[in-house]
């Protein structure tokens, strides 16, 4: 078991009335779609007044880039982390596609506003976003394709192959209900399994799936 | 080459006038959610006042679930055709998979509003939507599971897999671009091939990978 607290939070450094106005936004951005929620609606479910949010020097855009970059960054460092734990490609691409479905899970509003709302971003907040999304889908790869040329891996499509896999990790916040039959580590560790077998990996079985169980 | 003209319009059937006005709702909804698009917006789009789109008796909620019916009604059918079309459970498991991807990518604004605007719909509309989506699963699952039964897959968990399968095709309408490198037949093809992996089919490439690619 390793300490999680301090990495499972997404507004890691955040201080409370950030904090406070940016789960706010989110809880408004999810319901409504970023076009759909007001500066007047994040107000209200921040406790704040309109003029309250303005005082952080937040404008609704800055807001939404706030909620996407700390997302993306903190899916990013699930990732890494999933990587630098595991040896060997074929743990790696397991480790790496439970960490993120599970994180689409567990963060599922966050996940909808970081994933469904890039067109909204301003194209200088768009830009660091994509950057982060370059580097994550860049993990996911480079795994692939080490995989591929440790001959673990039988696929002729690497660039498929990773869009089919970040594809289902992050179509999970869609579909995902917290409470429902599957679990965030439940849906990890079936989406491992389907993807070592879609990569052509030999035995996808071959290490203990309990062992990306604890608690992520 | 099949005739596929009739049925690859999901407005089908619809007069002119009520095309009119779903394609601007839909252009609306896609463009800033269905909450965060405005009766004034959509018939702006469709060259109407908003007094015409009142004459078309079709509120935003109305509009939403014409769209939604249609777009599933129309997913539904072409994946029964692809069903119907093909012999045992591997190639109508291949013709699924391709023809629900290329769907996705070919009518991608449309599945967009398809897909993630369940959450918008009124109840009764939501119930109707919902049994058309249970058609659409039970189909993949079906074939799925022959498959298993037939021993040309190999797989332990039909649901997860059933799940993984569909999704994969609902997040082509996230990130596809139409001009961009990949194309709804290629995308069809690549996730088809992917998809019987993922399955532990035995030889994925057995049947000609063209079949499908008649303009679908």
């Amino acid at each position: 078991m390793r300490a999680t607290m301090d990495t499972d939070d997404p507004w890691d450094g955040t201080g409370p009335g950030s904090r406070r106005l940016l789960e706010a936004a989110l809880a408004a951005f999810a319901a409504r779609g970023y076009h759909g929620a007001s500066t007047r609606d994040i107000a209200a479910a921040a406790g704040m007044s309109p003029a309250g949010v303005y005082a952080h020097h937040r404008t609704k855009a800055d807001l939404l880039f706030a909620i996407s970059e700390a997302g993306h960054r903190h899916a990013l460092a699930v990732c890494e982390r999933a990587v630098e734990e595991e040896i060997g490609p074929l743990a790696r691409v397991r480790a790496l596609v439970h960490d993120y479905a599970a994180w689409h899970a567990r963060h599922h509003l966050l996940a909808r506003v970081v994933q469904y709302e890039l067109d909204a971003l301003l194209p200088d907040h768009r830009a660091v976003v994509v950057d982060l999304r370059r580097r994550t889908e860049q993990l996911f790869r480079q795994e692939i394709q080490a995989g591929v040329d440790a001959g673990v891996f039988r696929t002729d499509d690497v660039d498929s192959a990773t869009l089919a896999v970040l594809s289902l990790g992050i179509d999970v916040s869609r579909w995902y209900t917290p409470g429902g039959p599957r679990t965030p580590v439940g849906i990890g560790r079936s989406y491992a399994g389907l993807v070592l077998s879609m990569l052509g990996a030999d035995s996808p079985a071959a290490a203990p799936p309990q062992e990306r169980a604890s608690g992520r």
